[in-house]
């Protein structure tokens, strides 16, 4: 039983859940319900959409040249013949010295090849005054110019955005498919800890990270599955991690606070699997272990909820993403930062920030145990293990939470 | 029956939006489902949490006095009185002289002032020697220093966060009162419209606003009813409008790219209730209508899909906002321009753009009745009324999707 390993740096701990992490199965949701979920394939347009040249104005299907050099001064004079109908297909074509009223979003008749806005005409009769000349293709949007036949529109991977189920939406794919949602077992531990329901006697608290980590497991599309609270006893261990390492597709276990605690924790995993990390080069995170029951991947998360919070989105969120295939788990923004950071040189620093709105992240100092800075900040800026702090002015990405 | 109003600034139509919201009614979730709801009352901490001293370190209680200038050539000498038990009251005091092991997470004995980490102390039989000093308060996190009894933890109108669902498990909120989501009907219009399921004719497009605006409404907040397709015939809109109207909160009614739609829209809104804003200075989106029938306020979006996104973001996104009492509905992140936006003074142009993670945003100019400018982007950089264009290198605000 080989428990205790040596720290391991961020990047060895993410290659290895990525090693270890199993992949959901694909399945298929209806359209309206691909909110959020990972594509489990590339997504092909089957056809040409639009699937004709239509106009995006109101006004005149032309030819281009019978407009060429109009003015207001000198108008093309052209015999209107018709008007084509939304929706419909127009086989009447339009002939050199004619053209036809198209409205916004109509087909583009035969013949024409242009489109006039109904702002630069006047119509007198049967005949329409053109005051401005038009271009080919002018107010057109092309057969096939939104997305061509054949092409890969949407990448395998890809979280769908409201934008994306649009874009499903006019190639048809009413039915996506989809990476199954990771089921993710939650255990919590520690003698201290008592149900959010009751009142923490002398001494005691009330359990946060379970909360934390579902809302986390939750946002990163995965199914939370909650086992409560668990004794910090070797038996009632046991067999939570062995019904939710059954159950599930990955284990968080959280607690584990003091040495003793995680001690146990770890020679739990090991003795029912293997612990693959103990302890990684972060901080907060640390006591952090990475470990595998079965196939099934367990995360011992630090009992401090700021610390448990920097493990999910460093460690865990990389695990989800690899377990849907999800290729873009990670969400950044530039700033800048308006105080020094002070950190040790050999490890990573994940430093909690609020960020103004105006580009400046303001470092938020606060004891990992601590729940307030946490639920203040916007996210984390990354020392890297390299560097001895970073300094007021200097340009950060900011891990959004 | 007042149809065609003059265009309106941006910041108008969101004040009308915002003076017409419904309220929503408070309800009660439990906290498992309470992630991405907004808070509907004020969270205050019924108690102090943590509601005792507990260490934040593996190590001994001690009186900081008896540790003042122990060092590894002459460390102090103390006697150890014995252990704390995770979440059990300790009624033993440290006296001078004294300590006691605490684990992580314990709660420090009466008597002491201060932690000492278990890695600068030595155990000697029944005596502890220590090689460093502590200083009152060290390694400790204080009753109530997380969130003191009485005090705002979370403000109302806030939408819950993962991080926030672990500051209302601490503070044991086990029924989290929150604003019901709105329930925001969709109509689509247009002749030329088919659903998802089906093949396009000749002249036909399917339905994409309707996925857009469904997806959109489930990001923030909302319960999408789908009311389908609506031909472009007054008897079939007015039915399908007082139907949705009836059951929802809000209703956005999209399509209407051509004039002769959005005047019959118009009209019958008008005609079912009023029309209050018919035309928005916005780009793109000016043929936008907000209307209300009955107490249920009705958006006409434009046909167009990025349009109708934009429209959706810059006035629909407040008026959810309003409806929940969502206190920060706009998320935007600073950038700076990769390019010139050339811009008409006198509208609002919103632009799309994408960002390159190095806090970069690079304008994708395109036709607004294309969805794949839409899907590539990540949000819309606003250029004011009074400005003709932003210049590259320009720092600017991008409001995001």
């Amino acid at each position: 039983m080989k428990l205790f390993l040596e720290v391991v740096p961020v990047e060895k701990a993410v290659a290895t859940v990525r090693r270890i992490a199993p992949r959901t199965a694909a399945e298929t949701v209806a359209l309206e319900d691909a909110y959020g979920r990972v594509l489990a394939r590339d997504i092909t347009a089957g056809e040409d959409v639009p699937g004709f040249t239509r106009s995006v104005v109101d006004g005149y299907a032309v030819i281009a040249a019978d407009t060429t050099g109009a003015g207001e001064a000198m108008p093309a004079m052209l015999e209107n013949v018709g008007r084509v109908a939304m929706g419909s297909p127009e086989d009447r074509a339009v002939a050199p010295g004619q053209c036809m009223y198209v409205p916004t979003g109509g087909i583009l008749p035969p013949g024409a090849d242009a489109m006039v806005m109904v702002e630069y005409t006047e119509a007198v009769g049967d005949e329409v005054l053109v005051h401005r000349p038009a271009a080919p293709g002018e107010n057109l949007i092309a057969r096939g110019e939104d997305f061509a036949s054949g092409a890969v529109v949407l990448e395998v991977g890809r979280r769908c955005s409201p934008r994306d189920l649009g874009v499903l939406a006019a190639l048809g794919v009413a039915e996506v498919p989809v990476a199954a949602r990771p089921r993710v077992g939650i255990i919590s531990t520690g003698n201290e800890l008592v149900p959010v329901t009751a009142t923490p006697g002398p001494a005691q608290v009330r359990d946060a990270n379970t909360s934390l980590a579902a809302g986390f497991v939750t946002e990163r599309g995965g199914e939370p599955v909650r086992y409560g609270i668990i004794r910090d006893e070797r038996k009632a261990l046991e067999e939570a991690l062995a019904a939710a390492t059954a159950a599930c597709d990955l284990v968080l276990l959280s607690g584990g606070s003091s040495k003793d605690e995680r001690d146990m924790c770890a020679a739990t995993i090991a003795d029912a699997g293997e612990v693959l990390i103990h302890g990684v080069a972060i901080a907060p995170g640390k006591p952090t272990i990475v470990g595998r029951v079965g196939m099934t991947p367990v995360i011992g998360l630090p009992g401090h909820p700021a610390s448990a919070y920097v493990v999910l989105i460093a460690i865990a969120g990389p695990l989800l993403a690899a377990m849907t295939g999800e290729s873009r788990a990670v969400r950044t923004v530039a700033a800048r930062l308006t105080q020094n950071i002070p950190s040790a040189r050999g490890r990573e620093d994940y430093v909690r920030v609020a960020l103004d709105g105006e580009g400046g992240a303001t470092p938020l100092f606060g004891k990992s145990g601590l729940l307030n800075t946490l639920a203040a900040s916007s996210g984390v800026v990354r020392v890297p293990a390299s560097r001895e702090g970073l300094e007021e002015g200097e340009d950060v990405e900011v891990l959004l939470w």
